[in-house]
């Protein structure tokens, strides 16, 4: 594999919990077509007031032009100081760590 | 599910890629058993020297005592401006965008 993890946080005033699952419902329904996307993990804590998401993609290209499209997205509504982060997976180490991609 | 996404970067020198796996092998043994750790994908990028991990946890503590550790442990490798942030995870929209825990 050669799977690339994009992360992506921000500082967010909620909607948190329930009331982001319903927020984010239909974006959500909309993103898993993504091209390439694996998964997305939906991050989120009211504590310190940030949100974000983890994404597996399978490929660079697609995570890039994802994060292209989701930033004009999340500053769309409002977002700012958006970090977004692309890496790519040491296999051998991940595996041994009991990530099975 | 309550699992809890732990997420960690820093500016990194290397070793990437293979040297990587090698160099950090014995570390990524002895994390395997980290109580609570489901898994650990080690991440890493040689054109914006950065490293770090995205872990899933089965709960915040575990998480919480993991991040005390290990960046005591980098710092100790002489890593500096580590960030690690803790999140909890939106289950709902999780699952639409195809993550299976």
């Amino acid at each position: 594999m050669s799977q690339i993890v994009l992360q992506i946080d921000f500082p967010a005033n909620g909607p948190f919990g329930q009331e982001m699952s319903e927020a984010y419902a239909e974006l959500a329904d909309h993103l898993a077509k993504t091209p390439g996307l694996i998964w997305k993990i939906w991050t989120e804590n009211a504590e310190t007031k940030e949100a974000g998401g983890i994404y597996l993609f399978t490929d660079q290209e697609s995570a890039k032009a994802y994060l292209k499209e989701h930033t004009a997205r999340l500053e769309s509504f409002g977002i700012q100081n958006i970090r977004g982060k692309i890496f790519e997976i040491n296999e051998t180490l991940s595996k041994t760590t009991k990530f099975v991609g």
